[in-house]
C-alpha cells in the first residue's frame, strides 16, 4: 500500500475471488462455472466479427445485446442495461442506492466489500439457520440486497416472500442478484410491471458459459435503468468491448442450447444431491448450479489433495459447509467418491469401524 | 432519473462519448481510432484461443499481460495493471488519491466527471492560451492529472517540465494520461525509478489499434499498483476478458508492427498539418493521432454534412476549434479539399473574392 492511499481504502478488505488454478488437472468445481461450452452460436457470432474493427470503439449503448435481451424478456431497450460481469452493475447499484444497504449476513461475499469501498453503510442481516426470512427485511431506510438464489446456500425464497419485501420498503430499491436464478429457481422479472423499487441483476457467467467474457445485466424500470447508465457514462462508457456485445446477443438468441445445458445440469445436481445424502452429509436444498454440503472441517483441503477444487470459508457460522459447483456427471462421480474415501479416512482415523 | 437516486448522483453530468455512427460510409475522424488494425499477431492469437473456455473466468491477475507489459518496458509485473479501458483505471486513481484534484481546464473532459462522480474536489487550472504552464501545479495539496500529450489540443510537455511538478509534489500523486504519447511524444515512464509519487497510464486503444477491445495499463511503483489493486478487487475482480489478456500480451510483443503503424500516422499528420496550414488555419503543434485545428465556428457540421466526423465542443474557450484524428492518407486528403471547399463557400457568403 502507498502512503498516498485515501484512508478509507488503507483499511478496506477486497474481495478473494475463488482460486484459478494455471493447471488444468484439477477438477474445478469452485467457482460456480458452467462445465459445458457456450452455445455454437456464439462462437459463430464471434468468429464471423470483422477484426479489423478491434479498432473502433465498441457501441457505448451496447444496443445490439440490449435489444435481444429486451427481446428476449418482453421488456423495452430502455429497461436493460450491461455491466462488465455482474460485479461492475452491482457497484453501480451500491454507489446509487447504497449509502444505507441490507443484506444477509451470509450471502455474496462482495456485498460488504462494495460497502466498504463505495461508502455504505452495511447491515449485515443475521441468519440463525442460514435462511433469509423475509420478516428481516421491513426496515424501509436502506436499500435491500438479496442473491436469489443465495450464495453460497443455494436455497431460493419465493416470488411471494420478494414480494413482500417489495411492499415493505416501498422507498428503496430491492436489488434481486439472480446469479444463479437459471438453474430452477422463479426470477422476479415478472414482479417488474407492479414494483417501481426492484432492481434484477443476472449474469452470462454461469448459465450462458460466458464467465470469461464478463457480461452482467440489469433490469428494471426504465428510470433505475436511466440511473445505472448515469453512472456507467460517468465511470466507464465503453465498459462492455465488442467482443461481448455479440457474444451477449449471440448467447440470448439462442433459448433452445440455454434449456438444454440448464437442463443438463439441473439433472445432474439432482442424482449429486442423493450420492451425497446417501453417504450421510446434510445439504441445502438448492436452485442454483452448486450444493452447499455439511461435511464437517477439513474437506476441502482433502479435496485439493486429491486434486478436486471447492469452495470454503473460514467464517464461523458456514466452516463446516463446502460449497459445491455442478460439473458434468464424470466430475461429480469423481468428487462422491473422493467424500466416501475421505469419510472413510475420517472414521477410521476416529476408530469408528 | 429515479427517485432513488442519491442526491449528488443526481446532479452528474455524465460524459459524452463521441458519436458512434452505425451507418460506415462516413469518414470517422472524431473518436482518436487507429485507421489500421490491430497487429495480425493479436489476431492469431484471439483466432488460435481455446472457444470452449469462455466458459472459464479470466485470470484476475491478467498475468500473461501484465507479465508481456513489464517485459515490454523494463519493470517488474508488481509495477504493472490492467484496467477494463483506461478509464477505469482512471476512475480507480481517482477514488484512490482523488479527495482534491488539479488539471488543465481543458484537457480530457472525463476528468471532472470523475471527480463528480467520486466525490473529489476539482481544480481545474486557467490555460490563458490553451497551454499547461508547469508553474501552475506547484499546491501539493491534492492529486495532479495531466494528459500528455494534452486532449484536445495534443500538445506535449517535456519530460523536464513533468520532473518539475513532480518535484514540486513529493507528498502527491501525479498521473501522467499518456493515451496519445506513442505517436511522437515522450513517455514520462524513464522518471519511475526516481519518482514513487508518478503513476503512468497508457492505453491500447490508439497505438495498438484496440478500441473495441477495452484494455488500459497502469505503471508506477509497486505500493501505487498495489492501491490500484486493492480498488480493483474491492471493485471488479475479473476485469479483463481472456480475449482482452491474450489480446494485450500479443500486442505489447509485436514491436515492429506497432513501431511501423505509429510510424505512418506521424507520416500523415505532418503531410496533413502543412495540408491545413497552406489553407491557412492555425494548428497546435500535434504529438498525438490528433490534431487541434482553428477553424472557426460551424465547420464540424459542414463537415458532417460532407460525411465527415469531427470533434467539437461548444465551450468557450475552444468554440472555434476542431479536433480531427489522423487517419490514412486518403481521409486527410478528403478531409482537406472539404475544409479548402468549405472556407471558399465562407468566403463567398461574406463577399471575399
Amino acid at each position: 500500500m502507498s502512503r498516498f492511499l485515501n484512508d478509507k481504502l488503507a483499511s478496506l478488505e477486497p474481495y478473494t475471488p475463488g482460486e484459478q488454478p494455471k493447471i488444468s488437472r484439477l477438477i474445478k468445481l469452485n467457482t460456480n462455472e458452467n462445465p459445458y461450452p457456450p452455445s455454437p452460436e456464439v462462437k459463430r457470432a464471434l468468429a464471423e466479427m470483422d477484426k479489423d474493427a478491434w479498432r473502433l470503439y465498441p457501441d457505448p449503448q451496447t444496443g445490439e445485446a440490449v435489444e435481444a435481451i429486451a427481446d428476449h424478456f418482453g421488456l423495452t431497450p430502455a429497461q436493460v442495461m450491461l455491466g462488465n460481469g455482474s460485479d461492475e452493475i452491482l457497484a453501480f447499484a451500491f454507489m446509487a442506492y447504497g449509502q444505507k444497504v441490507y443484506f444477509p449476513e451470509v450471502s455474496y461475499g462482495f456485498y460488504p466489500v462494495f460497502a466498504g469501498l463505495l461508502g455504505g453503510e452495511a447491515c449485515q442481516v443475521p441468519m440463525p439457520d442460514l435462511r433469509i426470512d423475509p420478516a428481516d427485511y421491513q426496515h424501509n431506510d436502506g436499500m435491500v440486497v438479496l442473491a436469489n438464489p443465495n450464495a453460497p446456500t443455494g436455497v431460493e425464497l419465493s416470488p411471494e416472500a420478494i414480494e413482500s419485501i417489495l411492499r415493505a420498503n416501498p422507498d428503496q430499491v430491492v436489488l434481486v442478484d439472480e446469479a444463479y436464478v437459471d438453474f430452477g429457481a422463479r426470477s422476479s422479472l415478472a414482479l417488474l410491471p407492479k414494483y417501481d423499487n426492484l432492481l434484477v441483476v443476472q449474469t452470462f457467467s454461469k448459465s450462458r458459459s460466458l464467465a470469461g467474457m464478463r457480461i452482467g445485466m440489469a433490469m428494471g424500470s426504465e428510470a433505475l435503468i436511466e440511473d445505472l447508465n448515469r453512472i456507467k457514462f460517468s465511470f466507464n462508457p465503453y465498459n462492455l468491448s465488442r467482443g461481448a456485445i455479440v457474444a451477449a446477443a449471440a448467447a440470448i438468441r439462442d433459448e433452445a442450447y440455454f434449456e438444454t445445458q440448464c437442463g443438463r445440469i439441473i439433472k445432474t445436481r439432482q442424482r449429486f444431491v442423493r450420492a451425497v445424502e446417501a453417504l450421510g452429509f446434510p445439504v441445502m436444498t438448492s436452485r442454483a448450479n452448486f450444493v452447499f454440503v455439511k461435511t464437517g472441517a477439513g474437506y476441502a483441503e482433502r479435496l485439493r489433495a486429491r486434486g478436486i477444487l471447492v469452495r470454503h470459508w473460514d467464517k464461523e457460522q458456514i466452516r463446516d459447509w463446502i460449497r459445491v459447483t455442478i460439473g458434468t456427471d464424470e466430475d461429480m462421480e469423481q468428487l462422491t467418491a473422493a467424500l466416501k474415501e475421505i469419510k472413510q479416512e475420517e472414521n477410521d482415523e476416529a476408530g469408528i469401524h
